[in-house]
């Protein structure tokens, strides 16, 4: 089959690969109808992850037609179409018996893509299959349905519900790419009284200003004092981090009203400054995490019920063998204006299915 | 009277000043009978403190008499003995109807000792009494009771609570002074399963022992190894930060578990480094507040019941008069070995009470 | 002034009593510009609730303008627009701190209309005026802010909350009068999947319908099995009671799911069968409660924004004088199709205000 | 082997039977070392749990020695000694993975003894033993282990985390058989301020004292007033239901004070009247609910530290094929006294293991 290989950093190329095949018997192999690239994919590339090791198959998120499962695989039958999950789940482990699956000791976590061969191929494998893909509705199409895989459940649960959004909050999410206009979409789902959307791109605030925000305000145009105007002074409830670099992350801190939330999504790469002399005194939760994907059943549910604006983060779509094409223009995005980029065939909703290599 | 007067940085006398009196209808005027010396006093004689002026009385702990109370004043009157909290609350803002006193918005707060006139004298006047005192029950020493005024309170809300302490748990505190001795003895209410104190005097580490730490640490001897070596390489549930340096912030985000949560009581005067890098993707929880005493009643109960340590806390007792001697013995800790210091005079349950200055 | 005063069962007139004056320095006098009739005050009137005695003035809902205020109030000042809560608060007792202001030991509570004269007059007395009354935004109209008196906190707190709404849940509202109207509204504070109606009446399951509701059963037409049939067998996430019968309450029980809440809203004279033999096993949380009327001021938010649907549910409009008919369209409700009946004049935006009596 | 058999209401016996085999992949066949009886086997042999049917090998409590897993089972491998939880859990379904077991619909929740063959047997098939079964470690006892298996974590979850028993709080417990003296265990590891506890039997009532109970009633001799008594006339805030009948469950819901909680834990067969009429305005939670165990690996720790007073539970011991004559003691329990009563070998820590059958 053809996959995305990675050969170290700045290295990559669209290949002949051998197909995968049932090493477990917790496995399914999976036939990919969609796949997006993540921006956790372009830090790969650069060398950022050093876990990942040439020839390692790129990529972990997508939806696709499960062709041949291991013995013990209950859920899940050749011919489903699936979504599956950026984190894989061993459920046997203590954080995945506490639903903390990103957390899993036992073989799961984020693997696709990091630690084994992920889904940016025309096939995958898929580790414990059961409790790492879901069953797809007929109602949800599979390129709405390529958004749960990360960016859904990542920006609700590390953002949404780690930030705590109430009804009536004040909310801010600076940094409005894929996963921060996810969060302003499913920080909708707690109705606060007002969300505030910061980037620097002006493509990005009108993009947030569609999915649902309030106000917006240029990253380098005084958004502290927006918020500030906002909010009689005080703050907001909740912040979150969607960026993913240091000036970003204090920004949220002094953004964020005493006894409010800043909620950290972003994936860092140094640290940060914390003002402890400013926020000791100022009952303020911070968190960080990776996300679990507990909340996939529930966001798919309401998926199912057009009740979360997938359609508008996909700005492109190609077809599998352009990955090439797909990175350049996902790497480019300030120019290029790229959300999320989806790849696949048209044919993803066909339920004849043949199993890999033959 | 006498009080201790702070005269700009490194200067304060015990001296003569005018009594205080009712100025607005919701304030008591309380003879103080038992006083402690916070570490904040120090910061604040040393001018890390700027809200605090020349002229200001210091202390923000204390167990009285109630002398006199203003008309609107309903739940206390002359002749009881109170417990002064170190937060005064307004009651009617915002933040006091959620229970945020220390964040009150309408002249409450952090205000004793600090932008009013504090505690460390022979009367002083307390606003908003109805929400600020506590009347004490007979079965309760008042020696014992001024712990309540700060240290166990703040200990359980910013230490325990906010730290979220469960049945089972690995709980470190970073930093066994006071307040971090005060935050082994009431995780206890919460059945950890495990306490380890960390520190870098041996006298506080006998003492953390002595309240119910299970194992103890120099911080200066690999304290982050014990903790991984009692874990299995997990890290701690909850970690405590009770000094109030970057250093030991730091080592506490290196020492939580995955899922865990860092809880910051410690003053800190300066900014520390947020390791995002290795914390982004570990789901930690940090959180940080000035205490907002919500929890006294319950703690004045579980004293009562004598299920409160507090007696072990309080290592030196000196008269009101001897104040300047109680600040060298209190300011010299590490050689004298002083925990609390404790200032007052044998009658403090006497119920003749005499309005200041008549 | 003119006054409903309630004159044992079956019995009350509109008639001239005494202007009511300032009692305690804690006490505000109100001019009523808007107020409404609840189903409990029929229930007053048919003699159900004995701690209303003769010669009460009774209403718990109003909007009107502040006229005097006693020395302790600091929040109000005469001219000020205010909501009255239902609910007084002391704001000193231990369930006032805790917020539940509902089960006020000191003298609040629900009192208007109850224990002391209530707001379907012309000006009436508001006990504890600072935490009792709150100041209406221009943006806000009175007549939608009377609802946010009693049936919009109501629903909320003791409906949603307590039965603990969640994004994606299946939500039934057995009876949807007024309060259960108002549940379905402030249910989708956080988006439920589906919202199911449950009533007797057409009418009503048609506003429920218009409010938000996704599916409606007549409660002769076996409810129970839509409910099964749109939850594949399981139940609903959350079933709220708004009627006040046994034989609804018994319903409910039988419609949620395993792990699922059963939030009683309505005010019951009879006790109900709670079928332990199914339910011991069934891990079902059933909770019940007075309103506290902590969300007010969140609500009051949502509202001047534009995002409460209050307005559908007045359906019918007096001036103040035609109380006795506006009763008898209220208690006629089959008949009429009333939902919220409110009156009052059309000058209750004015700032003219003069001392009841001068 | 030998296994108690039920033959319909009324009838069991010790009896030979087949030995049980792997039947699925993720069965393990486990050696019963220690085994006890539960008021509820009493309950099925009287004929109240028709889903009992004749030919059903009893128990659902056990520790013992795996003999032989399936070629799914990784968690755990013959020779090790393990609890065997009364719950099993699939793992897969919706409610295995938000932590319910109790409520499982891949094949688990309550099946041993109940669905599928139980533990009061020499062997026994444990379904999903990945999920179902816990290592034990060498420190703790086989015979505590036991108390484990159902009545640690039923009452510490049903009773304890669903009554939500805080720091302070005043607890009752109606009924003080091994399920409310567990409760009484276990509350305390949230320091409740006080536990009461009631009951008919003297016996018990000292037991409960000895296990931490600060009060005790006869339930004949005015617990109400007793409860009264020691809440200045509030209620309690947390109340457990520990008997199973309809009296008792009335009764706990007089005690409770408003604002609290009523959490029952008895198994009951008839309905009980809830006085709706008193209650709708109280702010009380009622929760029911079977065990999910989720909780099982905490108190294992605990027990292994030594922190859960399993010994005093046990009053009887007799050899495994004494069941009849346990049976007959644990049956009489007013008279003999009885608490848990606990079969098994002296030689439940040997390591030799043979399959059955062989």
């Amino acid at each position: 089959m053809k996959a995305l290989v990675f050969h170290g950093p700045g290295q990559t190329s669209w290949q002949d690969v051998p197909d995968p095949s049932i090493k477990d018997a917790a496995d399914a192999v999976v036939r990919v109808d969609a796949v997006t690239i993540c921006g956790t994919d372009l830090h790969i590339i650069k060398g950022d992850v050093p876990e990942v090791t040439p020839g390692r198959i790129l990529g972990h998120e997508a939806v696709g037609t499960v062709v041949e499962t291991g013995g013990d695989v209950r859920s899940v039958r050749p011919g489903d179409r699936v979504l599956i999950s950026c984190i894989s789940s061993c459920g046997r482990c203590r954080f995945c018996r506490e639903g903390h699956y990103g957390q899993c000791r036992g073989g799961g976590g984020w693997v696709l893509g990091h630690t084994i061969d992920g889904t940016q191929a025309e096939y995958v494998r898929v580790p414990f299959a059961d409790l790492s893909v879901h069953p797809l509705p007929s109602a949800v199409d599979s390129y709405d349905a390529v958004l749960l895989a990360d960016i859904f459940p990542t920006s609700y649960e590390v953002g949404v519900l780690n930030g705590k959004v109430q009804p009536g909050d004040t909310v801010v999410v600076v940094g409005v790419g894929p996963i921060g206009l996810a969060a302003i979409a499913t920080a909708q789902l707690y109705s606060p009284g007002r969300i505030i959307a910061v980037d620097l791109a002006d493509s990005r605030l009108a993009a947030a200003r569609e999915l649902g925000a309030d106000a917006t305000a240029r990253a380098d145009e005084q958004p502290e004092q927006l918020v500030e105007d906002l909010t009689d002074g005080l703050g907001a409830d909740v912040v979150m981090e969607a960026v993913g670099v240091p000036e970003a992350f204090e920004m949220c801190t002094r953004m964020v009203r005493p006894g409010g939330h800043v909620a950290n999504i972003g994936v860092h790469g140094k640290p940060a400054t914390l003002h402890l002399e400013d926020l000791w005194i100022k009952d303020v939760t911070l968190t960080t995490g990776l996300v679990d994907t507990y909340s996939t059943p529930m966001l798919l549910k309401m998926m199912a019920a057009g009740r979360l604006p997938a359609a508008s983060l996909i700005t492109h779509r190609f077809e599998l063998g352009q990955m090439e094409e797909a990175y350049d223009v996902f790497s480019r995005a300030a120019e290029t204006g790229a959300l999320k980029v989806a790849l696949g065939g048209p044919r993803h909703d066909t339920l004849t299915v043949q199993t890999p290599g033959k």
